[in-house]
């Protein structure tokens, strides 16, 4: 039995194809969120690259910002239900998940058995997600895909003061007209990010283990700096940006199996 | 007897001379803040304004962020006991004082007699300051002082969600490309920071009479949004942006009076 989970973000579109809820036959990632064609073509990518038609999936379960927009889902889910259930399916038993997606962040307390039990959330403002980080990329004139790879030369960190994204605009043009190693900026920045989302998760309690999702943790600049402001392992899993999915694909799975 | 008060804000540099704590003889203003040659430049305007030598200033007070980084200053002294100080003297007997700057907004309550009795503060969040304003009208291809002017002429406003200036960019761009009228677009920008600082206004307490003050005061679109949300009249002064430089003069006269 298949069922597709796909999660609608505001930047990216995201989605899985699970087959009875335990092998993951495929993943489909397009920089197209809401009120986009991604969603569709995220959906078509996934069925061709399991070799499967529309007819095969049993369940359909949209989840994210954007699910409600989405026609072709069986079921609507909370982005928090499917988090907890993907990062759960991924790390079993795992308690703390921090995810940081295009433009929110999310610390989310599970129970050890892929329950959410608490949550603390930023959807106002853009520090601390992964709108500060493109804007400052933008600055550096970088990609946000090598931000990582600056913070790792760093030699060492330079500290952004303001944590208002604009404000740090201001701060890291001056910065770099005084000559700051742009490298050690961009440590500087990583740590931004982390500090603000960590103490979003100290809000929910820092139970290990820890895991982070979204977009930016595949930014290891980002996840060093967090583990070390919140003293703990993180988990990582190349899979980070389709816990959202997954968990929509398992929660398709798992209903489907109840009602049949 | 003459008073020298200079304020020094994160952009512009005010500054007032007092006669006898009464007359105002002369006031300057430089679109430069703190760490330039704004202040110097404030003080010689002042000083050949009112056809005065350095000698013959008895005292000079300054205020500020960059208050303490001014090196020919007799006393420094707080920007919230300033701007009290100066809207009193304005306004006899004014309860409430909002006061936007360019960076930062505060809301103070006074006592009636010029005294600061609460206040709040924000100049961690670009958003609800000028510096919104300024993003904003960047963004319309504007002058921050023809906002005021473009929202006068706006048939209904088009509200803002978002709060977060990054995020408020995003939409106003987005806003732009669906045909929205850009003066219905300027009304609901003025509209924003006129909720962000009532908000503010409205965890000190919104007692009669109130006054507005800095430079976003002269913006009558913010001033108009801002009365119909705290449902007040507002008081206006051409003055507004020199309550601190005011204040700290006034501070001055008094302090010397007391000590001579
Ligand atoms: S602090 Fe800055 S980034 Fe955050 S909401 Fe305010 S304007 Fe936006």
């Amino acid at each position: 039995m298949y069922s597709l989970g796909i999660d609608i973000g505001s930047t990216t579109s995201k989605g899985a194809i699970l087959e009875d809820g335990r092998r993951i036959v495929s993943t489909s990632l397009r920089k197209a969120g809401i009120g986009t064609d991604g969603p569709r073509e995220v959906v078509q990518d996934l069925l061709r690259a399991s070799d499967l038609d529309e007819g095969q999936i049993g369940v359909t379960v949209a989840t994210g910002y954007g699910r409600t927009l989405y026609p072709g889902a069986h079921y609507r889910v909370s982005e928090l239900t499917c988090h907890a259930l993907g990062a759960h399916f991924i790390f079993p038993g795992i308690r703390t998940l921090i995810d940081i997606g295009g433009q929110d962040a999310k610390a989310i307390s599970l129970d050890g058995s892929g329950r959410m039990s608490n949550f603390q959330m930023n959807d106002k403002c853009a520090a601390g997600t992964g709108r500060f980080l493109d804007v400052m990329a933008g600055i550096l004139q970088l990609h946000a895909g090598d931000l990582a790879g600056e913070a790792a030369l760093a030699e060492s960190i330079c500290p952004i003061s303001s944590t208002c994204t604009v404000f740090a605009e201001s701060e890291v043009i001056s910065h770099l007209a005084q000559g700051v190693n742009r490298k050690d900026l961009v440590a500087g920045i990583c740590e931004s990010v982390a500090t603000r989302t960590g103490s979003l998760a100290k809000r929910v309690g820092v139970t290990p283990p820890l895991a982070m999702s979204g977009g930016v943790a595949l930014n290891e600049g980002v996840r060093g700096a967090l583990s070390r402001y919140l003293e703990v392992e993180i988990l990582f899993s190349p899979l980070a940006q389709f816990f959202g999915g997954l968990g929509a694909a398992l929660y398709g799975y798992q209903t489907y199996n109840k009602e049949n």
